[in-house]
């Protein structure tokens, strides 16, 4: 099997595969030779390949690059005689534009299922990676035209990582990592500055900050380019739930200058109640 | 010396007095009955007193109920004989309603010393109570016309809090405690809901919540109550940030709807650089 890109979620990926069968062999390519050392010298790949050489002898190919050289490699793959039983898969944020990029693949009867393993870090590379980040967390399924049994030996492959599987639609996935993960970074981002910028203007020495701030804002260390590639890819998605947001904090104001403690006492509860639940699945 | 409120914040800074001399006599006095009970078995407090029996007898009073308490607290006080030299001092959350609210008390010449401090916890009630609760965060003092050795004598009775001590004006103190600690419940309570109705309306099954969602959200768990009433006290600076963080969020869609992704990594790294010099601070 085939990896590119050894960044924090492939090489994770690999150890998760080599934690479930060290006997599977993993070919890997990397823009950068340094993973591919790493990794190798770790035993997590067994060689180190260029795209072209790893994709046409593999029978799974995952594509774990950043989201615009996911597309950019369906369209390079589109071009190579890959084997015909092979299964191609990625682990991209944002399927309803990889889904599309995948289908002239698709067209010549290649089997792609797309894939999201849902965890990260503010942390990137391979040095980073560990079988521990994604374990246990939720990995949803896009499928487009692979077969039952391919779909069981690929979680068969990762078995290791004990995920709770979810298949869902694309349209449906992308909303939904957009409300959860993409909606709380750019609010943690905007925050942050914006605070930055108040407590400048006042020019005081605001201490030391309280650990509430501090956990609204963890995901504020995110690494500043992927998130500018990840919250341009698809902007429809994210700039109107950017709206929704304005339009539910508009009427929260409403409740607070109306001083209806009631209905904030109500709303907040809710939100009590949402929020417990949430951890009770962890 | 007195506290009025025994809750979570009432009965820690109880045991940080004890902790740092327990000689010091403590009377307190709360509308939970059980709150005194407990701290006096485990020898936090000496006595429970009622209001007035506390208050006057005390060198110090600190009131340490919601904020729409302390203001209540400081009209009774300013009708009763206190002791001449009493330190009276608060740890509520908006200072500029409860120094105003103190103007009575200080036209009789008795001395207030406002206090905040910047530490909390979704849990509430004295059995939640630490002296590690509170410990080596920011206090913030926004003093009246305590004298500098009655400043010095406070401090000195908290000292095993290990505090953070920053001294400002009741207004920079009430447009910080709202950017950094308002405002982000604010958002964790409004985003929560947002997220479950969206979810509920796709009708899926949105697996495990990530880690990060899970962070940005933790504030979400606060007391309904209590914080209905903190939101209602000072309505205008709150709703005036959310529009500025609205207005913010205007901004950041612009750009991703551009998709100018050197804008909003320029705007990320800022956000990486200031987080990551919040948590150097902790």
């Amino acid at each position: 099997m085939f990896i590119n890109g050894l960044g924090l979620i492939g090489a994770s990926m690999a150890k998760i595969i080599k934690q479930t069968d060290p006997t599977v062999s993993i070919t890997a390519c990397d823009v950068n030779p340094q993973n591919l050392t790493l990794m190798k010298a770790a035993h997590v790949i067994d060689q180190a390949v260029d795209f072209t050489q790893g994709a046409t002898n593999a029978d799974v190919i995952i594509l774990a690059t950043p989201v615009k050289s996911i597309i950019k490699s369906l369209n390079q793959l589109a071009q190579l005689k890959l084997r015909p039983d092979v299964l191609v898969t990625d682990v991209g944020s944002n399927k309803t534009a990889i889904v599309d990029a995948a289908q002239p693949l698709v067209d010549r009867g290649i089997h792609f299922l797309g894939g999201h393993p849902m965890a990260g870090s503010h942390l990137s590379g391979s040095q980073h990676s560990s079988s521990q980040l994604l374990a246990a967390h939720t990995y949803f399924l896009v499928n487009v035209n692979a077969s039952q049994q391919q779909i069981s030996a690929f979680k068969g492959l990762i078995a290791a990582g004990q995920f709770n599987f979810q298949s869902l639609s694309a349209i449906d996935h992308d909303q939904l990592v957009s409300l959860t993960s993409h909606l709380p970074h750019a609010l943690a981002f905007t925050l942050i500055n914006m605070i930055d910028q108040k407590i400048n203007a006042m020019g005081i020495d605001p201490g030391i900050p309280a650990g509430g701030l501090l956990d609204t804002t963890r995901v504020a260390k995110a690494n500043p380019t992927m998130w500018a590639s990840i919250l341009t890819s698809e902007p429809q998605t994210i700039t109107d739930q950017i709206t929704d947001l304005q339009q539910q904090l508009e009427q929260l104001k409403t409740m607070i200058k109306a001083g209806d403690e009631q209905a904030l006492k109500q709303m907040f509860t809710h939100a009590n109640q949402i929020r417990n639940k949430m951890e009770d699945l962890t």
